[in-house]
């Protein structure tokens, strides 16, 4: 049994860890930490784990947490994990952070789009950039994984095989990405309020959003070549799920069915990605709740472009569930191990 | 393994039923039917099992069904399942009806509420209401299982204890219960449209929802106390919960703490029913997606009435969930298994 | 053209009073006033305002208030109108405040229920309890309001006439009402986050909320009759509207026509109480918006209760829309003046 | 007072032209018509519009409207308007057509995106398309009003300005759009099912929506540039509101300021469009209700891109509010009269 320790528990992504990790065949919930810790249970701030025989909160302390763990899951805010992630790994625990300190390559990068002091280069260079489907051996491999952003996920997977295929324009990529509400945090705050997000939608960071960078670096790195992309988030009155609506603008003569069926030989033996048959239009419900990214490819020949649809679960594909995939891999287990096999529909 | 068939897979509770048994590690899904099976995969209609491996849809035939399946899940209308249970038990086969047509001892009351012909009165007789943690000895023995109605689930489970303690007015109960859309199921209606659901709740029913004498019947069978209950069933702007709102007049005096102990203990090794801390109020979403029911009590000195919440997911223990509790009782499984732990949140 | 002013204009009361008063042809809204005030215009606040050239808000200062304005409305958290209104009355200008501050006639009730000092007794007793419908004559002649609370709105409306007929046991009363999230103001907090609030439904304060001797008062004032009543509110996933479900026990031999008669007859010359026909459901949805309270009777002869159901939307004829209502009948103005005809629907 | 005549008024679009008309001071509500008309009031299938004393429904009778009536509001499924328009107008009526028939001023573009007959082009040719911003003089003495999408109206708006200035490249337009499900009308289909829309996000009929061609014709129109528009239509999970994000590719060394500035200047006597400042992020919640079309311009220099983000309630500017803006302007009234001022927030 693999003993992991949870950072953040009191959070969004603490919580869905503890769904998925609690089933988990061949992981101990060993240790629940928050920096709210009051040595009360969780079932305190989360009232929906009573009953499971969790461990009581501890405070994060680096020392005690590698003494008492194999692996550590950091599901904190951006600037916590840049401090705290170094020592664990110094100290032989393996870590799988949640946050963005270790995902750019580039200390100056990550300081104009965070707006913080990023992470010691030296531990951001071992860093494996968590994707599982496209860094599926460095993960196997690797101390430290920087688990990719929710839009970079459903972005990413969409995207890296059209733009290695060289047949799309590469700085010709619009992607206009809507979230539900989730992904911004249990934090409190008007921009989460109730009554201001329920029946209406907005666009936020337009042209400025931190996971612009992330999603151009992995672009790069996968197909060799330079990519400025539109990035655009908007925010739905929904809770969960990622809908990407991706335009790239065709550079070759290429139709639906080649598009397709590059799509399904690249991800046929990915157990988590479903490309979707063509003409599809995936919903985000129908992978609620599980790991899946669903992919539907749309050739428009009237103005040569090519229209990619991605949904994830932002709590899943987008942050936990990778998560788990990604300690599998690490751990030499099959990669569904604990991830449910069927979303929650409807 | 055992080999479950199950018919009405193109339903919501259908649907429920397959993320269910897909994962369970003692069962097989053998068979999927459907009075609109045309041949075709399941994902047709429900692009979200997509990737399952799951059998083509087949029509519903008692006979073939009975050589195909040990066991047969009925998620089906009101109805259905008075004509294809019978034969299905008489060839051996077990069955789990999801419907009301086995839940009523009595013919005519069937008739006068649900305004339909009643099914074979020795079927009825042998059927075994399924509301597991009252009647798991019975459900261990069973061929046929009546599975309860969800209203009449996160009712029961609240109110058994206190009717039996004899410290409340039986006929003096008021259920107001608010539940989620899903439990009407995947049929289209104006009183399914979003835009007339959304941002609304209104009361249906009033006096005459076919889920009260159900409740009625159960109450009396398990407290041995005729009991006449008020019941109100409301939609909510949701897709899966019900809350129970239910008041009693207390008929002695009796204190908070003594109503808490009562139902600690009355539940205390039962997995699926928790009882939470004096003045707690349970959200539906703290069961989301699990098989939980959740109970709150609250003694009002002021007025000398005891409310009672309690909160189910109307999927889950209120259909699908509790169907599945009940196969694992019948073959002497442990009976979490193949359940989640965790509810879905947020 | 009477000169209102609005305080609390940055918060929900506040922006519906505006909506309702830039359209009114007899006000002009001289003054807006914020604790929050800073010298900008509110449109920074609420984008939705933009272009109506309102004041710039002001800060809260009693004196220079009367000097500016011939009637104001509060739309302040409870305790604060305690301490402005009698100055803004002493000074001679009219006030409706839309908090509790003085609704409840005994301050030691008061205390009790909201935990604050209550206002000085000689304005609590010439303060007019502004349920319009029922007091009309007082409005006319009043120079302070305290306007009803949303779920005292719709419950008093349903039950003053049963009370007053002597059919239904006074301390029978149970009212489980279900609001939207709009109610509970534009504060942030964990409790109207709305990751936690959509998909669910939850009660809270239950046996405790203090709107429950507001509703006592009136109903003893209105009938003669001393009641004390079972009031339970509920957070519903939306962010307008008010249900209220309220049971009676029928003390006397009454049918549903003759109570439905008595309703149509009471409420026959009054505009905003729609009595619906025997047999209606009411949505919320139904009275969006607008000023109406639609009420629906049920007379459950299996049971021998009524069962009354009420909606109407909180920010208007459970706050805003009721002081605009109270307003034209201080000053002789058609009752409807200003307030919206019709529903927004869907 | 003009007499008017609302077809299809037990529609969305009809309940919503009710809505406005019903307070409007020039006109009286003559009649109203619907196909499914049974000599019932509209109460029964609005209770929302009990108690304003409208006429019974009358089947749709060409002669027998144009008689009754001085202006017709078709709020009509495609295909009827075609038919009935050319009768009315015939007769001397003056129609507005929320439809799409007389849109398109090529049948067979027409016919190759709706998959049905046109109207008769003489007809079609003297319809005036009512973008009322835009083509106000042609409205103010048409006789037969071709109302604008919902989709186009939100786009035009945005996009006009810019094309016009020459400031980006015409064919690379991307207009991502996402819309309440108000917009699909009332009518039942699993499409529209509260269970299948809640918590979900999708894009639907990619490269295939008929607002594409009608949004491609005006732009021409207005701007004398043939241009081919990327138009992706999503749904969201809320009733009313439509949220425009559209994407350009400068042409030009052009700075956020000067688009502002044209944009200020073009609308700054245009009572509806509110553009506004710049970094904006406009909430569809902020037209709620309203007439209003709110634009935000986003130039991002990385990119060189700019991004514009256009909001409107698709009940109001992008059909009923609309209408009713033209009917005041062919009778030269003033452009406001019976619109609300402020939008419904929350």
């Amino acid at each position: 049994m693999v003993r992991v320790g949870i950072v953040g528990a009191t959070g969004y992504g603490g919580a869905e860890l503890i769904r998925l990790l609690a089933g988990h065949p061949q992981v101990e919930i060993a240790n629940v930490y928050s920096s709210s810790a009051d040595g009360e249970g969780l079932e305190k701030t989360f009232p929906h784990v009573a009953g499971l025989g969790l461990p009581k909160l501890l405070p994060i302390d680096a020392d005690s947490m590698s003494a008492a763990n194999d692996l550590i899951f950091l599901a904190t805010p951006a600037g916590v994990s840049a401090g705290l992630s170094p020592q664990l790994v110094a100290n032989g625990v393996k870590v799988i952070d949640l946050s963005g300190d270790f995902r750019l390559e580039k200390g100056e990068v990550y300081k104009a789009w965070y707006k913080k002091e990023p992470a010691p280069a030296n531990f951001v260079e071992q860093a494996v950039y968590g994707l599982t489907e496209w860094n599926q051996e460095q993960v196997a491999g690797a101390s430290l994984i920087a688990n990719p952003g929710c839009y970079p996920t459903a972005t990413l997977l969409a995207l890296i095989p059209l733009l290695k295929s060289g047949w799309v324009q590469p700085n010709s990529w619009i992607v206009d990405a809507k979230s539900g509400v989730s992904g911004a945090g249990r934090g409190v705050s008007l921009g989460v309020h109730y009554s201001e997000i329920n029946e209406s939608i907005h666009a936020y960071k337009v042209g400025s959003h931190q996971h612009t960078p992330e999603i151009e670096q992995e672009l790069q790195k996968q197909s060799g070549v330079e990519t400025v992309v539109q990035f655009t988030p908007h925010l739905v009155p929904m809770t969960r799920g990622i809908l990407v609506t991706a335009y790239g603008q065709l550079s070759a003569e290429v139709t639906q069915a080649q598009i397709q069926e590059l799509y399904e030989a690249t991800y046929a033996d990915k157990p988590f990605v479903r490309v979707r048959p063509a003409g599809s239009h995936p919903h985000t419900k129908e992978v609620y709740g599980s790991n899946y990214c669903d992919i539907a490819i749309h050739v428009d020949q009237r103005t040569g472009r090519v229209v990619l649809l991605s949904v994830i679960d932002n709590m899943m594909k987008g942050a936990a569930g990778q998560a788990v995939q990604n300690m599998n891999v690490m751990y030499g287990l099959p990669e569904k191990t604990g991830l449910p096999l069927v979303p929650v529909y409807p």
